[in-house]
């Protein structure tokens, strides 16, 4: 946890979701607190001088923090295995993945800045400690991260219910990139066209799709299966 | 939907979590519903005895409602594929669970009465429709489903990260119950005894269990695999 002051950046940060407490000076943010459902606690102007050193317009919050990766700290020469997420939007969904990655010794997590989800307080939770383990990456362009992987070796997997290919018959005996799309749209166009294969897992049933964090598992899986095969 | 009426039954529905929302005439239920973060509306007494008939204590409640099965409407000559789960707490899990046991054409999923998670409205939304489609099956005592499974032919396999079995050794290729058990405790002592083979996923990280409905879309797609292999 870290602090940050004044009512811009503690705007910012109640909007994506960061801030685990306010403590507030100026009585008039208490109907943010309340309307944002943010616990917060009154205190004294000098206790926020203390924290902030003046600048913080009767407002302080504690915020939640944790560490991204450079897209170089996840490649590997050989086996390695990274998962892509394309505009993922329930933050329980990026939390199970994240504790499927570290089971599943996966080298890192990559999703776009900005755009989907992003690590909060419910995510670090729903992923069981995993996140302290799983190395994640923001990047601003996910196609253009995909070609710089392509560059250095990996192959591309995207999943879409309407591949031809079943995700079981792919070895993985190379170093692969598995993109998950988002709840609703799947992978968007664009990144579908970077990809080397799209696979489909089977489904024999009504809906039309897993649970985005429940394919992760299974994808993964499969992988581990075939590479402890060979 | 449908209603139910009286003080009693209202709050054993929503002890149940099955309340969709409470119509009120008498305004002393109005701290209940506040309390218990319900929706309600206030109505006259006159509307409440036109759905109740007037035995209902000034309270109503919509309550959410879905389709339970016997034992018997599950089970199959051959290939047959039940989802089992022990102490199930979460009910996003349960939901994740019955969208993935849908694509998986699975026959049906128990669960026992009364102790672990039941299905709720949260259940439902996770569940994405998907809960039309699996047969619900509440049992009193898991150990006695179990062997009258047996009995019919069934063979029993339990998860558990302790277990010395690969669950990518076997071929599935009969008919099956997979076992998941609690997020927290894992399968109970007696059910493992029951089982004919208990099987571990690897986990090669730091957190030492898979998320549940994880773990059981794992599962469910390596009998899968095996089943359109052979």
């Amino acid at each position: 946890m870290s602090y940050i002051w004044g009512k811009n950046s503690v705007n910012e940060a109640i909007k994506a979701k960061r801030v685990n407490e306010l403590l507030i000076s100026d009585k008039t943010y208490i109907s943010i607190a309340k309307k944002e459902r943010l616990r917060y606690t009154l205190v004294t102007k000098k206790e926020l001088d203390k924290i902030a050193g003046g600048n913080h317009q009767g407002i302080v919050a504690e915020v939640f923090e944790y560490e991204t990766y450079d897209l170089e700290d996840i490649i590997r020469d050989h086996d390695g295995l990274i998962v892509m997420l394309d505009g993922l939007e329930d933050p329980r969904n990026l939390g199970a993945m994240i504790r499927t990655a570290d089971c599943a010794a996966v080298d890192g997590i990559i999703y776009r800045k900005d755009r989907s989800v992003h690590v909060t307080p419910t995510v670090a939770k729903v992923a069981s400690g995993a996140l302290e383990y799983v190395k994640i990456v923001e990047v601003t362009n996910l196609v253009e991260t995909v070609k710089r992987l392509k560059e250095r070796g990996y192959w591309i997997v995207g999943t879409d219910g309407s591949a031809e290919i079943d995700y079981t018959s792919l070895d993985y005996d190379m170093n692969t990139v598995i993109i998950i799309g988002s709840e609703g749209k799947g992978i968007s166009r664009l990144l579908l066209k970077e990809c080397d294969y799209v696979v489909k897992m089977p489904l024999l049933g009504h809906v039309n799709s897993l649970n985005a964090s429940v394919a992760c598992g299974i994808m993964l899986y499969e992988v581990l299966e075939k590479r402890s095969n060979r």
